[in-house]
């Protein structure tokens, strides 16, 4: 099976099996990130109180932690939902965003590497760096370092934490242990719209939900951002156009659109 | 006056009076309702500290709570502006978001409707199932079941507590006793944008603002809703382009929008 | 140099520079904030934990607080934010969203201006109008009083708190103790879509990291918000595709777009 064939089995079973997809993330983003995963077949849900996430855990496929808008009582409903997620034995997606921004941040996103969760670690090139280093700071959330420059953090972490790392950029990059995946799919007005890469992390929850690899997960769900992504820009001028275009081609996405663009090969 | 002409008055009155639509809700869909209530002609706000809610509720012609993204200091602030609308005599529409997902949220739900706030209870099929039965479980805040197999749920929970109860589905039922209203209006692309639902229920605000009958503020807005999705669905080849369309067609709604697509009878 | 070069040098430097907005936003707004200083080529952050809100200023370089969905918490960070702003010199942008609708609100945001941070305080005419009488009720977070009706109450803001105070209606006003502009760009389907108010102060903030005078940095941001969005409105029949193009036109937005449209005067 070629990698189209294997990314297009996924989205497959993601369309017939809506799988549901808990999302403990960000303020920012929770609307687009829905819409993402409800674009792309799969069924979000959105629950962060300590009351209830272990129990939201237990109905779900996958789950996905996403740091953005931090605070302690949501630091905790984080930790209860993860250990749930890990006794249940389903995946976990971590997408520490703005680690390095503030010890906050990068101190919670450790915390829960160390207790050794995230079947996949999914950020941008400052984040994953920031990681591995424990030290240095970010320009927010923005990415400052392409995602090559931190393909030596990324496979350090993949290795210390046993995950899968998957770092986005102008060329992304997922790594697990000694594989290395690269996808050049993608437009450079995807960093124009917020929460672009919290889409990439819930759709890689989506893609871990209906394949046991989190390398191959993980490097689907970067395809099918970064092909629908090129899609869209053909249709849009700006950020605003493209948003919307691109939860139509997740939408909409056909076989031969990943045959024809995919931009996947082992680096 | 027939049915269309009635559901054109009440928007007439939305869009001359502008009632303010105070809404507790979810953090999702916060953005997308506000924009629903704007495109309608209603004037929204958002407003949850417990210092302020009560005065708020003050302010406005109707209340709206949502449950999706519930927490202990939230829940503490629905109860207060759910009492002070009651006194206030406003109209309180409960959408029981995720109802039958977690005890939480069944619990939180169950509470609302035993204090005999709500005007209109609107949620999906099996939102209205898991509250009539207290038991099962739904998967996340998906509808399983279909609105009609709802139909005894709702009747159950009406005679019970007293409300209209309003469930969406490919044909919405809405309940008053033995009232029972069917609106065969909507577009199979409406589920596929987050909110839409809890867009639904803050219309029934804006509606129930305007029309002392709660079974017809519940169904018009339906009506609205379902008319709006259609004409959208027509310039829309995905979820995005959707949404963007919803809002344009409830903004630009005509009486002969209203009189050429109401689905609207009593069952 | 005329004010429309001015506009264009400031646009200039933020897509240049891209600096970074820290926003302590509400939950409606935090997505649309973000997209809108994206659009236009600033970066935004939303971070608003007491843990890291004064790490995350030190990064920054302006500070947007809106006081939109307060509550205890915010209100803590908010402050801690501010202090650390001022410590650090950076501009501190103020929405007082709301005020006049309730206590909390008016009390909150006049706290603020008493400890003399914002470079720039940016409401609608009714907010300005209830801070300054700090009494009556706005109807919620409309607007009900023209930007003219508010000038006497920006004007005594501006004197008492050494502030610029930029209100936002049909004609918006910038005024800085005696020096007054007058920005007449916009169109009518504006306030039809929420956080339009919310995106003008995160602008505002952006300019403000780029231009040391809080009157021009306003009074800039306002006419590129007007600009925008008439830009917007002549390819939208609605307010979804308003927002959508309002979006692209930031991001398309050219020298003679300004040259040709703007509407600034010295009032």
């Amino acid at each position: 099976m070629t990698s189209s064939e294997a990314i297009w089995q996924d989205l497959g079973r993601i369309r017939a099996e809506s799988p549901l997809v808990h999302n403990i993330t960000n303020y920012v983003v929770m609307n687009s990130t829905a819409n993402a995963l409800l674009a792309l077949g799969a069924s979000p849900v959105m629950a962060h109180a300590v009351e209830e996430v272990e129990e939201m855990v237990g109905l779900a496929a996958a789950l996905v932690i996403n740091i953005g808008t931090l605070s302690g009582p949501w630091i905790e409903a984080m930790f209860l939902a993860g250990r749930a997620a890990r006794r249940k034995g389903i995946p976990i997606v971590l997408d520490p965003v703005g680690c390095g921004a503030t010890r906050l941040r990068t101190e919670t996103a450790l915390r829960m590497l160390k207790e050794g969760w995230p079947a996949v670690l999914r950020g941008n090139g400052s984040e994953i760096r920031a990681l591995f280093h424990s030290e240095g700071a970010t320009k927010g959330v923005d990415s400052r370092h392409s995602a090559e420059d931190a393909l030596e953090a990324a496979q350090g972490l993949s290795i210390r934490f046993g995950c899968a790392v998957s770092v986005s950029g102008p060329v992304d990059f997922v790594i697990h242990g000694d594989s290395v995946l690269r996808v050049a799919n993608g437009h450079p007005l995807m960093p124009r719209v917020t929460g672009m890469g919290c889409a990439a992390s819930a759709l890689t929850g989506a893609f871990a939900a209906v394949n046991r690899s989190p390398l191959h997960a993980a490097a689907h769900a970067m395809a099918v951002m970064g092909i629908a992504g090129e899609m869209a820009a053909e249709q849009a001028p700006g950020p605003g156009s493209f948003h919307v275009q691109f939860l139509d081609a997740l939408y909409r996405l056909r076989e031969d659109d990943i045959a024809g663009r995919l931009k996947m090969e082992t680096a």
